[in-house]
Order: structure tokens, then C-alpha cells, then sequence
């Protein structure tokens, strides 16, 4: 019910173009459709255009001729990669989604120098979860592209997600940065750059957002764990957003809400000029078109 | 319904006796007499004594005659602690329970040189988890004690948790060493660490189980996800054991699970000479007697 309204805010924004880089396989043009079915965007799909057309045709062949699909043929993959990057760069698009191409070599065309999308800034991952009792979003990053961030990337990784919260309705969002436990402990680096973070938002060096760390899980989701430990926070026991130490931790526990507590999930790469839709295989078609959705509630107006 | 016959096997298992480190509190007691009620154990219960008998008198006040319980005043917490350890040490106790005292004083009279219940052994948490919709024990090790386990720690955590696993049960526990990806990533310790792991276990340096590693925590427990990936291994998809690279990965899987995934728990500390309950204050009552009851059945015979 919460990520379906990423789907209607979505589509009001209108008139958003999404390139796919190397939309050549069954599960990418399913998800194509999908979207196209749901008025979510334009597409102008890069890949070998003899596939897709037949992909499309075996889905639903009158799509061929909407004027909302454009198809562009490419020869190899790092060429459908390198197209796609450019017709964002070159505000063609203002979306870019991967399709059947590795993620390493869509992200090289996103940092090239010459016509990548680079800003300056770290590149992070944030997913945004519906998860079941939970009448909120709780978002995580970074659960699958900054292995172990230091204190400046992480600085980045949690601006990137505060943006992304706002983008989904959250005014001022709650950042609990997470550790094993909610003490300072010097043998855990976790806990020392989670008080780091938090005294940089007091004295505004981090803004738009209140942070509180280090927390643990059960601190930072329940009220009445946080009561148990004498937590008194603003952010305690109601995070928006959970700021993970490492990526084992933010994929874990993203694993772990799909597989275990049967969450839903919308994700995004943000901190490039545009939002980057990195889906892959093993996502649900669900889920691609959630984080579809929330790349372009995401779009710079 | 898993966890539940776990109170039957310490039930038969007979004649254990539990030492509890400072009893003087009331979720103590509350979890002490479900016990006695369930015929779990003999209890030795260390503290003050005047507190101890009053906190019973307002439970169950027929119980002070029970010829199970025996209670002996201590005059402080740390000797309430040493007193608990000593009778674990005399063969008086064969379980130690964390009662009213912090960890932090309680794993220093284990650890003793003269009277504690040292095995050379490193000392590490394992908790065994009933989680809805799957029908074994998952369990998870390391999400407490240590916290950034070098390869020789991490060998011992697993021979640990091997164990405990064949206590509940499980022959030939399938060990999943997990990561944040399932290919060796020399930039990612875990992963490294996760293939010397397995390698040992096929070069009979580890025994009495099935490891394999790096695996995703998708790939470890959903055969339909270690499917996609092309894994094919014994332990993809119905690992027994998540052997997990760092403490806060295990701490937000443990939380995870009970918060979002409604999950029941017991858990255990192992490597010392006797099993060790460390329940705290914010765990359930039915987790504190699961976790009684685990360790129980974890008494050598």
C-alpha cells in the first residue's frame, strides 16, 4: 500500500524518460511493459533491436507502436551502456535503468569523465521498505554498493538518502545510525562514527534530518525497547532511515525483511546526476517496478 | 512449536542444576519459576537473600519449599558472580546464568585463571531461532560476544555452534558462512575468509559439518535464490548455520528477525566448560526459558 503510492506519485510527475542500457532480455521488457501499463514514463530502450522487438512481441505486440518506446539498436552491451549514460547526460532521459548488462560496467559509464553523470559525490544505495505491522517506510542504505565507508563517505551515503526520503514524503527524516549496541565502544569503529554523525548534525555540519546513533536495530524500530534502555531520542524507536556500518549489514538485513519478514522493496542508486534503477535478475517483478517508481519520484524538477 | 521441544529434550535430559549470578531481580525470578513450574532444572540462586525470598513470596510463595531451589546469600554482585562460577566449577551447577550482575563481571569470573571455567576455547554466542514459515532451527552465530572475529576465531565460533547444533538435533549441521556477495571479492574480508572456511572443512580441518561460503544470505536459505545465482552446493538454500563476518551483521539479523520477522529465540554462550545463559533484561520471558532450556540441552553428559 505504501510503495503503490510511489507508483501514483510517479505518474503524476509525468513526462519522465527512462534509458535502459541493454534491455534485451525477457524479465527487463517485462517490467518495461509493466510501467508503460501503468503510465509511469517514457523508454527508450538500448540493446539488439531484433531481440527486443521480439521480446516485446511475445508480451504484447500493439506496445510496439506506442509512441511512449522508443527502441535503439546497439551492438554490444558496453555500447547499450555507454548510450544510455549519454542520453541522461544529454537530458534525453533523466532516469537510468540497468538491464542485462553487469552492474560494474553500467557504474564505469556513469563515472566517465567525458559523458558520465558524475557530481562529485559518493554514489550509494538506498532501499526503501513496506514492511508488514510497519505503517511507515523504513529506508537502509547502504545495503549493496559501499563496502566499508569511512567517516566522510558515510557523511555522503546518509545526505544521499535524506534527499531520497524527502523525494518520498518525509520532511525531516529520522537517521539512526546503527551498531551492535547503543553505547560509544572504542574497539567498534561502528559506534564511534555513529556519535561522530550525530554531533555533526548538532552542530549543522548534516542537515535536513535529525540523526541519533549508535543504535541498535531494536532501538532505532521500537519504542518500547528504546524505553527499556533509556534511550530518550528523537529518533529513537521511530527512524525513517537506518544508516548501516557496512554492506554485510545492509545486506543482511535487507535479505533478511525480504526472506524472513515477507517485506516489499523499491531501491535506487543515488549521488549521480540522475537516479540509477539497478535491478537485477533475481528481483521480483514487483519489486523492479517499485524501485522504477521510486527512481522517478526521485527526478529533479 | 521448534523451540517448544526444546523444554521437553532439557526436561528428560534430567537432573541438571543451574547456578544464577545474582537472582535478586524479578524477571529473574519470573523466569526461574516457569522453570521450576516446568521441571526444567534444580536452581542454586546467588544474591540477597532477603530480596530473593520476598521477590518469590510475591510470585509463588509455595515455592520457597521446593527441594529444587536453593538459595545462598551473597553480600555483592561480583561476589554473587564468583559464588555462581565456583559452584559451576565445583560440578554443583552444570549451567551458569546470567541474573542481576552486567556481562561485562560475569565473563570475568569465567574467565578465571584459578576458579572459572576457562577451555582454552574462545567464547561466542549462538542463538537458535524458530522463524515463521520455515520448519528447522536457523542458527545464528557470532551476534553477540565478539566482535570482528579473526580466521581462528571464526573456526572456533563455528566448531561452537556446531555443537550446540547437534544438542537440538541437527547431525550434520550445513554451515553458511555468510558475505555480502557470493564470489570472492579480495576487497571484501568476509568473503576471503568465507573461502579459507570452507576450504578447511574440505581439507578435514573442519569437522563434523558441511561448510561453504561466501554466501548471501538469500543463497543460504532460499533454494530458489541460490537457483537463480547457479549455486549448487549441499548448504545453498537450507543452511542449519549462518556463520555471520561481524558482530553487528549477526546483532541486526538476531534483531531483524525478532522485530520484523516475529521470530521466537533461545540463546547460549559456548566454549567455556558449561553453557552460559546471558538473557537480558529486554529479552521475553519465553525467550529467557528458551534460552534456559537450550542450554540445558547443551549440558555434556
Amino acid at each position: 500500500m505504501l510503495l503503490d503510492s510511489l507508483i501514483d506519485q510517479a505518474t503524476r510527475n509525468g513526462h519522465n524518460t527512462v534509458a535502459v542500457a541493454a534491455a534485451d532480455t525477457a524479465d527487463v521488457i517485462e517490467a518495461v511493459m509493466d510501467a508503460l501499463n501503468k503510465n509511469l514514463a517514457e523508454f527508450i530502450l538500448y540493446g539488439n533491436q531484433e531481440k527486443i522487438i521480439s521480446l516485446i512481441k511475445m508480451q504484447k505486440q500493439g506496445l510496439l507502436n506506442n509512441h511512449k518506446l522508443k527502441i535503439i539498436h546497439t551492438d554490444s552491451i558496453l555500447s547499450a551502456a555507454e548510450s544510455a549514460v549519454r542520453a541522461v547526460s544529454n537530458n534525453q532521459a533523466n532516469v537510468l535503468m540497468k538491464g542485462n548488462v553487469p552492474s560494474n560496467i553500467l557504474l564505469k559509464a556513469v563515472l566517465n569523465k567525458e559523458f558520465g553523470l558524475r557530481t562529485g559525490n559518493v554514489l550509494s544505495h538506498t532501499s526503501v521498505f513496506e514492511i508488514p505491522g510497519f505503517n511507515q517506510f523504513i529506508l537502509i542504505t547502504d545495503a549493496a554498493m559501499n563496502i566499508a565507508p569511512d567517516l566522510e563517505q558515510k557523511v555522503q551515503i546518509l545526505n544521499n538518502s535524506v534527499v531520497l526520503a524527502k523525494s518520498v514524503g518525509i520532511e525531516m527524516p529520522r537517521v539512526a545510525v546503527i551498531a551492535a549496541v547503543e553505547t560509544v565502544n572504542s574497539d567498534m569503529q561502528a559506534t564511534l562514527d555513529a556519535a561522530a554523525l550525530t554531533m555533526m548534525n548538532k552542530r549543522g555540519q548534516i542537515t535536513d534530518c535529525i540523526v541519533d546513533g549508535p543504535l541498535g536495530l531494536d532501538n532505532a524500530i521500537s519504542e518500547l525497547a528504546a524505553k527499556h534502555k533509556g534511550i530518550i531520542s528523537k529518533v529513537a524507536g521511530k527512524a525513517d532511515i537506518l544508516l548501516v556500518p557496512a554492506i554485510e549489514v545492509g545486506n543482511v538485513l535487507y535479505k533478511s525483511l525480504i526472506y524472513f519478514a515477507k517485506a516489499k522493496v523499491g531501491a535506487v542508486v543515488a549521488g549521480a546526476s540522475a537516479p540509477i534503477v539497478l535491478t537485477s535478475r533475481a528481483d521480483s517483478a514487483e519489486s523492479k517496478l517499485y524501485s522504477l517508481a521510486l527512481a522517478l519520484c526521485c527526478v529533479k524538477k
